[in-house]
């Protein structure tokens, strides 16, 4: 069986008018020509389900009210959705990708993998039972100088990891916004309700844990965690502080914040080992520093000096063509067209660097522990 | 008549395999849904031309040997492509372009305008007995920041500009690349048949020029050039130092080169006035820096802080996420998307800010001038 | 009692040839022609302290073969010092200053106050029981730009402070470089017992604190600490991970490295408040970044576009003529001149910012608790 | 003879309060203990020139009314100064120069060499006509990391240079600063009477060009240069932009101004060759950017990472420890005192780097060409 010539038919639950992350998930699937969205149960009101539907062009026939409504009658369809993307609130993550994974449907699914640590249980059994694929769309993994920077910590061009220094800030909650009303974002992200127990930890602290963990290969053993709600009347936390401890031995920090005003997105990863360190910013994510030690400070850029095949692989443009956050998004997408096409022709599809339900449940463990050592003032605990 | 809901049918000629500006006219047609491509020419060589089409999905019978046959052949179709990409070298941008034009079909050209000044004026003609559009992917206009540049420069939030300093320096052709073989893009860039007599002066000076006259609304008036080819054996310049003036008293230095080493893609525009200072650099392109005079310089940055209506009209994410050359391109494509769809449905299309003819005829007389004015030492040249 | 006209006539203990900071103190006592170093005792080794003294010009009765020897005979004479800089190794702060203070010699001490807590305490109390001055050279509280950042937290100008991160990586141990030999500094900084128990956090973590506190106003209550010696054999920490809590309510991240490869000295300090952001970075100390929340972020210039008063007292020329590290340590020297200038004419001395004796205990209590914590798994030490 | 052990003796030709540059002089002659000012002629007005000697602690009987009166007594006294800086206008240069040159006192003189080419040449002859040193101070070639590249381009690290992009812009005389009054620099600086013929071309453009040409070894041979003067009522240029060509086949850019809001003091240099490229910035001084054509761009730091010897050898601190300005200039006064104290000892001094006549007329012709060619609408004028 031959691989499918066109793109690959997409649902999407979630990402109706007002969303800010389905229109990121719809442009990364269009980007390169892989998916073309053909249904979706794009909110939860069936009459702004519908609006969002006609303005995205879909046939009125695929728009529904309820992501169990689409993934029935989809399933049933000789020409339905072949992957769905899962793009709503983190409680929402759960439900509708077992929903479509019991069909046989692949899942693509934005991070963290679900509000509880229960429902990420029952998903990942979902998962182990099926032989559709789920893939957990931790985008920053997706971006070509944080492959450069993996392999090039693979190679051992740092030596063995000491020092893993990774931060997450953001500003935009520094007041409470979420009580003026008309932010949808800053409502359910602060609802522990929707976006789960994890404030920043679980939003954005989730982000710089699998950074660390994808640029660094290391595994994550335990922490120490403080986590406060500077903004009076907040639910969740705002600003995370926490220690790491790797199981070989490095040892690193942790800051999310969303309460660091002059931070918009500001990820940062800094990795030191034995022999050199690496320094990469989202912000600018074109470039890599990278110190051998003793040695003058390298600036290496995507697909320009000192950039080789794991960031070339994933890059359009020659060096100073600056790619951004979209590409990122859309290399992930792109990688999951490659293991669904496979998986679609019967293949054994090679998941690669494509985070999945590994990647979601030590996202899980990583909030579930940090909320665990903050309310124990801070002790260590094991992930 | 109302508009076309679905994405306008797109033909291509040029951008087989192997093109560099293909691909990306490609990635920025479909990026925001605007464009499907339907059928191209994409090669001379007829055999190129039906495996690149292959290779794009497109059906056999729409790909073409030659955009003569494309050109006849779409326009008697009723599902014809209703607009035509243009990305082959600069000496044929002429022909094909008129071509379509005389029949109604919209025309999407790379830069420069044309290989020829004569060439050039052929097709300022067909435009001018055509209703069909002509757009010139003059695509660092696209940027977000260099719009709000524009529209703070128009609001007199700099005062009467009286300094220009724009460059474009690049490295990669600080060796003979052209000789050695294999590099296409070296090769036809330095050949004045395919090129036109103009080396970095055609290829990126002509993007400083149009990024200067964008943002400031100034017309150039007259300059002195002096143009080198340091590479031996090299055809055409490599390396420009202009002097500007413009009309109204505002005087500017621009340069571009293609031989410094460690400027990847360097464009970068700064312009001071009476009351304040504005800088840019493409490969840093979500940020824009603002000093008023005698205050501290301000960061504003893409769909952030500072960044107003003109920006984000043309953001897809907020601050932080960052947005790059892609996007930039793809924003001239889904203003150009808004202006085909009214053309289309008979309506009198609204050029905003999209760069056409007029655009294409000033980088045309930008070449030829410094061409003449390098030839007669640097000595001050009209437009 | 009008002020001395001339320059104070200065000792030193420490700061023979081979030796780092007492080369800077010179230079920062020199600089603005405060001091007039007339006397030493500037080796253990009396072959040494005597080339070295000549090697600065001193009388050869003036130099010492220890400092007993020098606080007795300076004491004595009617020419003799004024003040004395003590640029020892940290083991070797306490017992010189205590003999000079005693004698009513003002004492500039190099920081920390000393290896041990005890010698601390004794020294302390020596302090309490002299009218001479004693001055610790938190040389980083001398940049001008510090002092704006600490002047702006004072005025409000950020509210209420939340989060404080702050960090001190280096590289210059990356390796065993006290085994090699040939390396005084790498050499007496990882001995225990001339440096203190702390390693990194002694010689710059104590640097990072007193900053931290510098700026905001902020007391340290207690801290959790996680410090490692990354290369094997080392008898001291090289890394330290710190948690940080403040008396009202403000969190922190301290880190000090000296195994990071990459990092000169940069110290490096992000304050954040309920109003706005600051941000300094000791390897470029012109700047300040201040963002104030819902604003573009500005760059304010040592002794320009944004500096005010603080800054520009102790700037000695206009922005953009950058001043450094020796301005900075000059600054204390001023400052110093200033208040021993008042206590030799009779007056009150007026320390105004300058770091003493509250400070100095404050890092030794810093580095007690940390090293504290570490050994009690990181839990909560109070300071 | 041997040298002389203590500082060498110096006087002062202008620096009276009020003055910027006189302060700069004397700290950096101060900083490394090499010279003592003990004699000064600090204003035309006897009054301030008293009271400015009085509060820089000279004898009352070595402040003088004139510096003919001051060359006249000083030369006559048995502890007359050895040398004297001379920090007045432009047109004060001359005459001061060598009524100290005919004295055998040594000179170190501020840049440009005088206020007209007539002086200039007065000047060399009292230069050639003496065996006391003249030493220009084009303090910016003081900064190590400009020794750096120098050394690099001239050990062919960059192959022959092809490019030099040298710019000084500033903003503080984008408005009529001299018309409102109180500022002295604004007034003297923009008054042909004493800044000379040449306004930004002179006071910073010389600086520009000197840079170049120390960097890169080349001589210029000819430009062609606009020179504007923006501000109404302004007596001279506050904008140049000039095109270069160099003696062996090389061509630059050079701009400097005084109306560019945002620029503080940015002087910055680029050079690229065959092999690489480098760029330095004076604002971040102890940073220096090197392109191995084809390579990662490498951060050189001032004592640290590839910096070599002769960066070295005028550094105080180790990297990361950022010098700055005053460190550059009071490099020249250190490298003029070893001239100076050889040739006290009747030893042939060696001027090593030093600036002096040659660099001051290369300077004036500079100047002047820039001047003329700029009256001649830009025509190229050979220096």
């Amino acid at each position: 069986m031959t691989q499918q010539a066109g793109p690959i038919r997409l649902g999407m639950v979630g990402g109706g008018q007002g969303a800010f992350i389905g229109g990121v998930h719809r442009i990364a699937a269009r980007m390169d020509g892989h998916f073309q969205l053909v249904a979706g149960a794009l909110s939860a009101s069936p009459a702004k389900a519908r609006e969002s539907a006609a303005a995205l062009g879909l046939a009125p026939d695929r728009s529904y009210d309820s992501y169990e409504a689409m993934a029935e009658a989809e399933a049933a369809r000789p020409d339905g959705i072949q992957a769905v993307s899962i793009v709503t609130p983190n409680h929402m993550h759960a439900g509708p990708a077992v929903a479509f994974l019991k069909r046989g449907i692949h899942v693509i699914c934005d991070k963290p993998l679900s509000g509880t640590m229960e429902q990420a249980e029952e998903l990942a059994r979902a998962v182990g039972e099926t032989s559709a694929l789920f893939i957990l769309t931790h985008n920053y993994s997706g971006y070509p100088m944080v492959r450069q920077a993996r392999a090039m910590v693979e190679a051992g061009e740092l030596g063995r990891i000491r020092v893993v220094q990774v931060e997450y800030p953001q500003d935009w909650l520094t007041e409470a916004t979420e009580e003026t009303g008309g932010n949808k974002q800053a409502e359910w992200r602060t609802d522990p309700a929707r976006s789960g127990a994890g404030g920043s930890i679980g939003d954005i602290g989730t982000h710089a844990h699998h950074l660390a963990a994808f640029v660094t290969g290391l595994e994550l053993e335990s922490l120490a965690a403080d986590l406060q709600s500077f903004v009076p009347g907040r639910r969740v936390d705002d600003n995370a502080h926490i220690l790491l401890r790797y199981k070989d031995g490095a040892r690193g920090m942790l800051w999310s914040s969303q309460v660091a005003p002059g931070n918009e997105n500001a990820l940062r990863l800094r990795v030191y080992g034995e022999k050199g360190g690496l320094e990469w910013a989202q912000e600018d994510p074109n470039y890599l520093w990278f110190t051998p030690f003793g040695q003058p400070k390298r600036l290496l850029t995507r697909a320009g000096s000192g950039a080789g095949a794991p960031a070339n692989a994933v890059s359009r443009t020659p060096g100073g063509h600056p790619e951004g956050y979209l590409e990122a998004f859309a290399n992930i997408y792109g990688e999951a067209a490659g293991a669904i096409r496979a998986a679609l022709a019967g293949q054994r599809p090679d998941p690669g660097l494509l985070p999945g339900i590994e990647a979601g449940m030590a996202g899980m463990r990583f909030i579930d522990a940090a909320l665990r050592s903050s309310r124990a003032d801070a002790a260590w605990t094991k992930l």
